[in-house]
């Protein structure tokens, strides 16, 4: 009689996309059509929380129906968690505990969905593993909207972020070019990408041609010049009627402080959270004296399964597909990623990075995807993101809205007595 | 040999919309098809303004074709603008200077596209021709995404921001939903309409039934209790783990200030001009120390023709073809409305109101539209706004974007000596 077949345990991490889904969609799916290698999937409840507090979920409950339907909804199905693993040397009692509750319910391999600091968690499970003599396949899934992850030439999340602010940037300026005249000048949208640039850049390809509105981009990579800005935005509105800035949410000045940090105090003294996007377009006004709007799309942008990216979600679903494959031919400590063969026509194929690889570095926009003078993308970068929004992929509606879904999300009983303090 | 057709003048008006355009593809195909009744179309280039400037735009020069492509272009593809003409007991010169340029152009017909200002206006116009012997037929064709226009039962416009917030409302649920255990407890999405609630319901749509999030509306109809707030957030995520908001721009305080006067200076002593949806949402954190996040979708909700509402895209076409189907049959001073057969399934069809009517009467939400604990709709409310979000009608897309047009707006040369300050 052959051996009963491992389990496996799935879970998502740190801010989820609009398709992370769908690299759950093709773990499942996967593992269940080699049902000869992998027994049940266990999905941690909240990510990385529910392997420590021993709170699975047992995705065999789900109908293959349910399991389908996570290509097309956003968030994360089975609870994602920004909770971060001690290091090693300063604790190995988190990872200790994993692999207790991993043996408690017999799981040989380790699906670990999120970005960076995931690639790194899943590294050090693999090297703990090793170390208890606990056999376990540890595979990455990538996933991350920022786009920063290095070992793979993009990352699933960002291609549908990308689609949809170029798309709303686009809309806006088609609006803001109806009225300036008597309204609007200067329109900024607030985009995600704290460190890196990359959904800032993606803005400008609201832009059919170099010179198209948006006029302006300001990156995190670039800190701000007050006066460049002025002079740049009053120029626009000179040649233009108005003037549309793509802005991220990182922006900050050449001391290193966040344009967001306002200074400004209530009543009470606290100090005033606002928005880089208002204090951007408050500067403008107080100089130039233009009417402005802004809009912050915070999370509508990483949520908006409705415009995703089909590229995007294609990959999202494959990188799923192929952690699964990776982990039945035994590859251990290892992430497939995109690797891609050409920008035009655009062809892309899975390949293999190391998990260690994956969590030690961390993608930067190149700087010669931006323009000399800082506000631009290249075509160098128009050249590399074009790719990354094409083709739509529109989920089902009922009722006139996206018809997402709900799992079931049922507890594997607990084998633990043990409980674990997070 | 019959008389010449007289030809005719279009302009859009105030804030524009993502369905603005198909009114004007209706009024224009139309027109086009009744070449014997009406002559050119002239529109005005940036609304009203063209015509007081004998800035007129000829739009036989376009294609059929590029006319058929602003069924899917938002913005104003002429331009529109906010400009309001003076009381006529204060100031004739401006109507008169209108009947001058249209004299001059032999124009016999004016379609004005928008809310209750330009209804008023239209009116004013058809008064001032009688008076001054010019003959002249006005029609007004509807739109406003405030959906405060009396006369007729919903605004074109309006559905599409409906689907739009109640689309990235829920979208924006899955995204919270999925990660409230270690990041975000609260979640505010900022609506336009500032006097009228209609789009703050609009989010509430995106429950599929009462209970389920968004858990709190904040509309402009109910000043803001903040204890009552703070007590029903708190039970949301006692209960839900998390809550979401839906806020107007408009949201005041009992004493009649609107709450995005945050009071706060900068450092030169100018008033800071905040979001209402930050300062909402840093009121709660301070209080209940939940953390949070919040959006301002600002012009991307009207300008969101990617996700129009195909009822409402509809309308807004029929709207336009019936407006010129009323001037070729005489009907003067009148705007064809959006008349409700039935609920469910939804019927409706095409009705004709006074101009004079629809100037003077203003649309609120009706109180039992609003739950009596002022923070959510009812099922009187559902029911009617369910039907405007029924529908998708995508753009087509070119490279991974909604493949908008801009016309090529000739300018009809000038026949006047004289020219008119604005």
């Amino acid at each position: 009689m052959p051996a009963k077949p491992r389990n496996a345990f799935y879970a998502q991490s740190g801010g989820v996309t609009a398709v992370i889904n769908a690299s759950a969609c093709g773990v499942l799916e996967t593992a269940r059509a080699h049902r000869g290698k992998i027994g049940k999937v266990y999905a941690g409840r909240d990510g990385i929380i529910g392997g420590l507090t021993e709170d699975l979920i047992d995705t065999s409950k789900e109908s293959a129906r349910s399991i389908a339907a996570l290509r097309h909804t956003p968030g994360g199905a089975f609870g994602s968690a920004r909770y971060k693993l001690k290091k090693i040397d300063e604790s190995t009692a988190q990872y200790e505990r994993l692999i207790e509750v991993f043996r408690a319910h017999d799981i040989g391999y380790f699906f670990y969905n999120g970005g960076n600091d995931s690639a790194d968690t899943a590294w050090k499970i693999s090297q703990i593993s090793e170390k208890l003599d606990y056999p376990l396949i540890c595979v990455g899934v990538p996933k991350t909207i920022d786009n920063d992850l290095a070992v793979t030439d993009c990352s699933p999340g960002f291609g549908s972020v990308a689609k949809y602010v170029a798309t709303s940037m686009r809309e806006a300026i088609y609006d803001v070019r109806s009225m300036y005249r008597t309204s609007t000048r200067v329109f900024v949208l607030e985009v995600m990408g704290r460190h890196a640039g990359w959904i800032t850049a993606a803005c400008g390809l609201a832009a059919d041609e170099a010179g198209d509105p948006p006029q302006v981009l300001l990156f995190p990579e670039v800190p701000l010049d007050e006066e460049k800005l002025f002079a740049r935005v009053k120029a626009a509105v000179e040649r233009d009627g108005f003037c549309a800035i793509g802005c991220s949410e990182g922006l900050h000045r050449a001391d290193g402080k966040f344009v967001a940090e306002t200074g400004l105090k209530d009543a009470f003294g606290h100090a005033q959270l606002g928005g880089v996007a208002p204090t951007i377009a408050n500067m403008i006004s107080e100089k130039l004296g233009y009417k402005y709007h802004w809009a912050n799309a915070d999370y509508l942008q990483r949520s908006a399964r409705h415009i995703a990216s089909k590229v995007d979600l294609e990959q999202a679903y494959k990188l799923g597909v192929a952690a699964v494959k990776l982990a039945i031919a035994g590859k251990n400590a290892v992430m497939p990623v995109i690797e891609r063969v050409s920008d035009k026509p655009y062809k892309w194929k899975i390949g293999v990075a190391s998990l260690k690889d994956a969590a030690n570095t961390e993608k930067k926009m190149p700087r010669d995807f931006i323009t000399t003078d800082g506000f631009g993308i290249t075509e160098k970068c128009r050249r590399y993101l074009a790719p990354l929004i094409q083709g739509e992929a529109p989920p089902p509606y009922k009722n006139g809205l996206p018809d997402y879904t709900i799992l079931k999300n049922v507890a594997v009983p607990k084998k633990l007595s043990t409980t674990f303090k997070l």
